[in-house]
């Protein structure tokens, strides 16, 4: 309503085709760390291309906003979004506070009407794909992990978002397949509580027919019954074992059971062992067990000693069995059982990864820089929240070492930084804070995305998931860290740092205490 | 994919047309709270009314799920809902854990397959309608709410959802037009930073028409520069001045103007008043100011003295003034401006409202209760996440005084509570908690929305918002309250009491140590 209301305002004041430039920044890290992973660039540049109102649209914002006289009703109708550039960073790009994501530059009416619809769809991805990215680098590289929240997510397509950005952020595979047939996404999930609960007892599973791996007809439930008189600990469910010999005939290659519903250590686990067993006497590979709750660490530890013994006791080899965990894991949690030591390979995660519970919104905003080549800042009474004016270029600075040192921006007819050349970098708003820098290699980190065609091939998921893994090696390890991570420079060149003091002091009225 | 591989071993062992019932429900009250707004009904009905594979999907399904074979794929193409019920409580109603706020019966594999979905469509709007209940609470019956978060929800349809369910939860309004225009919510939404920013000085506005309210032609700058004049206090910026004259051009009954951009007390309410003032002239009411930054509280009641003391001084009345304030506000703000007094009449909430920020996920469960009529237990080594077993008669037990004094839960061969009559409500879990009520009212809380058909008439957003309210009114005020609220009981009658303790101490095996 905002964008409609001023769009109209600009449209009567003859402001509509002024020429506009806006930046799409965030001001601060999510999660308490120094780094964003940037994403929803596709989704931006699609958004535009097909950006317009129906007559039904029409008719509703003209009823319901202040004013809406039919040249207005006219502009609406032939918005034209190949007026319209998107400059912004390669999708999967490692980002920092106040260097604009994107710049959008086009006439005034129309950027202004983009401002919400953009903010939406950059903010969640970028936040999506970071919170992903932290639990990758918490986890470790060689650890699984799959993305579990579309029951948890904040509507049906912010779980479609969420399996996508993760895997973007470095996950590696989803339970929605939904998100899996849209994007292409590996998917995967095997069994929840419901399945074993469904089943009271053996009697059940009376007519179950099963063969081998090599098609012969077998008798599995007299196998692991077999196999059960041997394993002496626990006092497992009945229930829970037929549940687990039906999957596992319905399944041979696939068994993968969750041991929680009953007992972890006194059902689930030595009724998993039996149907183990018993499938690799016909020639299967189980695949192995899920927990879903309990204190992940020490379980993982206690039943990778059980299937070891078991192993060794009937010598087959269980050393390839999978500990699946899932259960309220966030980011905290992977740090902590890392540190604990522990015996899990895949780890399955919901609600935190999805909500991103621990910070909901990355706060991006979309702030007016420029109309008609004439600079514009938005002031504040705090600092921080003060904009850089004007467009900008944005460069980053490589060291001797391979890695990025800053960031920089600079005006529009500024030489650019150069390699082997000092160039000095000032902190955006304190004067004293300014550095010289001698780049190993300058990064230019803005492309035209969409000129009212698409400029650039946008990259396939697949692609910017790829470019964030790289962008995450090359990044200095203690930017990236869990505790305490150093902050990454974003600078100012001289001139910008000087333009913009001028410009703010020029615009800020000076106050009165009385 | 749990659903689908859970269903195709249902089908394999021949379980998937087994008689199931699931409860939906939740374990914990959200936001430290005692209480819950129920939401998601009307698109739970509408998802399962329309829930089918294309053959699109079922050819992805069996690419990826193991072992697909024809006669589950042809399962799948001939889902029919028309078997499924579903149970649940009038939207908008207050609800408390454990008490399903859905049941759904039908075929096994069906029930299984709708799991996530069903979950989804709850968690999310509920936790919305709760969140903004707890913010209207907060606030007072006599403010306007809007709700501002299209720019910061978890996705675009993440948003819409947060419009829908905020304004069921007794919000007023919303700034997203999509969301106005799909479910008829009232919509609003003025000026942002841009538009101000956008104008450097009075010399942009030299063309400007303006008629007064009888359609004069005036010169709206020339008496708003006589107004200036005679207001001495602060330093006002020349662009926003500019932006404030054009935007009451175009909107001289709507204009609302956003003072923050520069300076509050010096530049934004000087430029605001002498607009203000001129308006008043030529016959319009000016609507008001929004604070975006700042002490909310403290200034609030400055810009209210300032308002007072100008209207005075002019001999005009501003009273009508409205203040709109916005930034960042959350139910914490709400309550701590109303212990420090404030003047603000409308709030603007994004942010924390659209993604829940205090808590972003309910957490709904969606568990087996029953099979072939057989009552089905899930245990936990923690009592709490224990489910109670079988279908339940659910009623809500009114006391003497009209406030609805406990939820119960009995076995369905029960006779339910009888007004005037002691009826024993035992705690769930714990033996020596049980007390006697006898009812002045005995509500049946569970209603059959979905039989194959639209059972009952699905109540528009409108009227679940009213019923939200009524319910909200009639609930004991320390059930509601934001600091160490009361819980609320929800119990088990004595024989579903026993029930539960016997199937629970059969099913559970007995722990060994060593």
């Amino acid at each position: 309503m905002y964008e409609i209301t001023m769009a109209s305002a600009y449209y009567k004041s003859g402001k509509h085709n002024d020429n506009a430039a806006f930046d799409l920044f965030f001001r601060k890290n999510p999660f308490d760390g120094e780094f964003t992973v940037f994403a929803g660039l596709s989704e931006v540049v699609n958004f535009v291309k097909n950006f317009r109102f129906t007559d039904e649209d029409i008719d509703y914002i003209c009823n319901n906003a202040p004013k809406c006289d039919p040249e207005f009703r006219n502009w609406l109708k032939n918005i034209d979004t190949s007026t319209v550039k998107i400059y912004g960073l390669k999708e999967g790009s490692i980002c920092f506070p106040r260097l604009p994501v994107m710049r959008i530059e086009g006439p005034l009416g129309i950027c202004q009407l983009l401002e919400s619809a953009l903010l939406n769809l950059i903010s969640f991805p970028s936040l999506i794909a970071t919170n992903a990215a932290r639990m990758r680098l918490a986890s470790g590289k060689d650890k699984k992990l799959i993305e579990f929240g579309l029951r948890r997510a904040q509507g049906p397509d912010g779980a479609v978002s969420a399996s996508r950005y993760s895997y973007l952020g470095g996950f590696d595979g989803t339970s929605n397949m939904l998100a899996g047939k849209l994007f292409d996404i590996p998917v995967s999930g095997t069994q929840a509580h419901a399945y074993i609960q469904s089943f009271s007892g053996l009697d059940e599973i009376k007519d179950l027919e099963f063969t081998d791996s090599e098609g012969k007809r077998r008798d599995l439930t007299g196998a692991v019954l077999k196999y059960q008189s041997k394993i002496t600990n626990g006092n497992p469910n009945d229930g829970e074992l037929a549940s687990f010999i039906s999957y596992a005939a319905a399944f041979p290659r696939d068994f993968l059971a969750l041991v929680d519903t009953y007992d972890t250590l006194n059902s689930g686990i030595p009724n998993f062992l039996c149907v183990a067993l018993a499938l690799k006497e016909f020639g299967f590979e189980p695949v192995g067990i899920r927990l879903d709750s309990g204190d992940l660490a020490h379980l993982s530890k206690q039943v990778r000693k059980v299937f070891n013994n078991t192993g060794k006791k009937f010598k087959v080899d269980f050393s390839a069995l999978k500990i699946v965990a899932s259960n309220e894991i966030n980011e905290s949690t992977l740090a902590s059982l890392e540190r604990q030591g522990h015996e899990i390979d895949i780890f399955g995660i919901g609600t935190h990864l999805v909500t991103c519970q621990a910070q909901p919104s990355l706060g991006c905003v979309y702030k007016l820089v420029e109309v008609n080549d004439e600079p514009r800042i938005k002031l504040s009474q705090e600092a921080t929240k003060v904009t850089i004016p004007g467009r900008k270029q944005c460069y980053r600075l490589i060291g001797r070492e391979g890695y990025p040192l800053a960031d920089v921006m600079l005006m529009p007819d500024e030489n650019p930084p150069e390699v082997g050349k000092r160039f000095l970098c000032c902190h955006p708003f304190e004067k004293v804070k300014r550095t010289f820098i001698i780049p190993s290699r300058v990064i230019t980190l803005h492309h035209l995305y969409w000129d009212g065609d698409d400029t650039e091939q946008l990259p396939s998921l697949e692609e910017s998931r790829k470019y964030a893994r790289e962008q995450l090696e090359c990044t200095r390890p203690d930017h990236l860290r869990f505790t305490n991570p150093t902050p990454y420079k974003v600078s100012l060149s001289e001139r910008l740092f000087n333009f913009m003091q001028e410009l703010w002091s020029k615009e800020i009225p000076t106050g009165e205490l009385d």
